[in-house]
């Protein structure tokens, strides 16, 4: 692996709460019916929200924490077909980046905390980014 | 701003070609008609690709290391209004966490290189992530 670039790195804007303390509890993807997810913001970031319409979808990017980056995640199994898949065209956590995406319906904004669709991940999940949705 | 969190590290897989060389040559958004871009995938990575099919869409993710992370980034101007309007509402590279997100048509694959629809980015932006375009 090369060593990474020291400017790469991440800051966490806020948490993710959606109550599944366990991988196991996670549901495997987004589907309708999940219930809905809440977004805690950095009270810091707080002036960024300026402009956010619930109703709108938007782009909500993670930080997958407890994903496996080695090697062994490049070729995963689908868990439809049970053949060999290639990451780029899974959803799955383990990733050479581990960066969750999830495209949201914004339902509810309180303040620092936004209620959006539910989300498939773990509860705590560091928040990376929200981008209004496009194409 | 927080001391990064030392495990929120991001490694480039690739380089993205767009052929725009300083930022002013940027598109300022993604566009139908812009030239197609390319995506050179590290070798390491080859065998993530398989399964990936010309004709879907895939969302590309990758690092705008020009972007400006300073908390003056949090509140832009609207291109089009002229109003003020939060950074979580807009598609600028100015943010937190410089995360760029593209979804694209995937037109062919050769080897190492992946031919998708035009980007807006520098040329030589790092590649940090290829999803399946889901929702």
């Amino acid at each position: 692996m090369p060593n990474p670039m020291p400017n790469l790195r991440l800051v966490p804007i806020g948490h993710i709460m959606t109550g599944y303390c366990s991988l196991e509890e996670c549901p495997r993807n987004i589907a309708a019916g999940l219930p809905h997810s809440y977004i805690h913001l950095e009270d810091r970031y707080a002036v960024a929200l300026t402009g956010m319409v619930p109703g709108r979808r938007y782009d909500i990017v993670y930080w997958l924490d407890r994903g496996d980056r080695s090697s062994s995640c490049l070729m995963q199994t689908s868990h439809r077909t049970g053949e060999p898949a290639g990451v780029f065209t899974k959803c799955s956590p383990h990733r050479p980046n581990p960066i969750g995406l999830s495209r949201v319906v914004l339902h509810a904004i309180d303040g620092l905390a936004l209620e959006v669709d539910g989300l498939d991940c773990l509860d705590g999940t560091p928040l990376l980014d929200i981008k209004p949705a496009v194409l």
